[in-house]
């Protein structure tokens, strides 16, 4: 069986599916996708994913993307490879539930308001020194429709308003995690898996650095200390030790990066 | 084993959930809550779920929300409960990868904006008529405060713009649709399951009724004899047939509304 996980920099949607990859120990091809040449949007590329975004998982030759179905499909094909703290995805009925159910809140209201803001403190930077010409014939690769405006609103920069509405989407998210982990051990209940894995590579690995203001471990002890003991294993070390080509003062999700 | 499932008008999130029950043969009691009363964001609802929002499966008191998590519970637990044409969700990882790449396309790309008309349509004449006191005194009592947000937008009136956008959205999903069906005979591929059921409860059964312009029946054949062939199922027109207590001319999604 050869897995092959294309990917880009540790973290968000590129982190997500790393991680249980590692937790699971399951061997896998790492392939590397360099976002700032615009790889994504490359023929060789979008001949294995139409739609132009990583990461995408390569199982035998059968093609899935979206980080939550990856994470999904590796519990259907793998589902005794776990780590000593338990099943990814709880194996109970009611427990994958609670884990989908937190997996559809982080991937419908913080992903997206996470995003907006490290799109607008890397992607402008980035969008905004391409020429005329030479941005219009990169935007004519992009597959996705709402992808092509999300590199145009980028480029031009993103309105106060809806910076304002995905601070507050991040700061509700915020509150309602740090109170359900001041009565649950983790996302889906007793174990740590997929939920949570979800929210720190969406937000919880980041947030304390991307919005200092937001002042999470002085407010919200919960989410730091969970954070910390997610950081502690080995797996996500590693996961997070993999290729970073982001120019160093434009790490606004992975590292030294501030607005 | 105890079912109940409270639900609203078999439309949408509604019927979302119902059809799999009875297409799985599951008995179950059906709870009807009143939507023209509030009744989903009264006590003894917000009880039951604090979001205030239907459907609900009560599972001998395991309490499951959200529609697509529901779908994939009902599947955990009774997984030989299936119809002749094949199980909800294909029992190999593959098929249900594929499943769940396209309920997440309908969740997150479809849902919103197909809801977004029917509020235009529907809620914004119902929202308008109620006195200022009693509407702020309704809001009160909503939970999600994306949820008022949408009552108080509904109310004023939904921006030309963002109607705008939500019919361009429907309209790339349709042809999106239209051309995946024209080498699949389902969404998933092989058999009739849980993603054609998202799809058609959210948007397949009512678009041509809502969306007259778009001539649905005319351009996109392949919708309309999927659509057609999911009506004709025997678990669909029971579904389709219970309650229904919208005023006849405000039935925009169900029936005979119009703008």
């Amino acid at each position: 069986m050869a897995l092959r996980y294309y990917h880009a920099e540790p973290l968000a949607n590129s982190l997500k599916s790393m991680i249980p990859l590692v937790e699971k120990g399951l061997a896998y091809e790492s392939i590397y996708v360099d976002l700032h040449k615009f790889e994504q949007h490359s023929d060789w590329f979008t001949a294995i994913n139409p739609e132009g975004q990583v990461p995408v998982l390569d199982h035998d030759g059968t093609i899935v993307t979206h980080t939550t179905v990856i994470n999904e499909y590796l519990e259907d094909v793998f589902p005794d490879a776990q780590p000593a703290s338990g099943p990814l995805r709880p194996r109970d009925p009611a427990g994958a539930a609670r884990m989908r159910y937190w997996n559809k809140f982080v991937d419908e209201h913080v992903m997206n308001y996470v995003s907006m803001h490290g799109w607008h403190r890397l992607v402008r930077v980035i969008a905004s020194a391409i020429e005329d010409d030479r941005f219009e014939e990169l935007m004519s690769h992009v597959p996705l429709p709402d992808q092509r405006r999300k590199w145009m609103t980028a480029r031009s920069g993103f309105e106060q308003k809806d910076l304002d509405h995905a601070t507050g989407k991040i700061t509700y998210a915020l509150d309602k995690i740090e109170a359900h982990l001041g009565e649950n051990a983790w996302l889906a209940g007793d174990s740590y898996g997929l939920a949570d894995i979800n929210f720190y590579a969406h937000c919880g690995l980041m947030v304390d650095r991307m919005f200092p203001d937001l002042r999470v471990n002085e407010t919200r002890p919960n989410i730091a200390a969970w954070r910390d003991a997610i950081g502690d294993r080995p797996a996500v070390k590693q996961a997070l030790a993999s290729e970073d080509r982001t120019q160093p003062g434009l790490r606004t999700w992975s590292g030294d990066g501030r607005e």
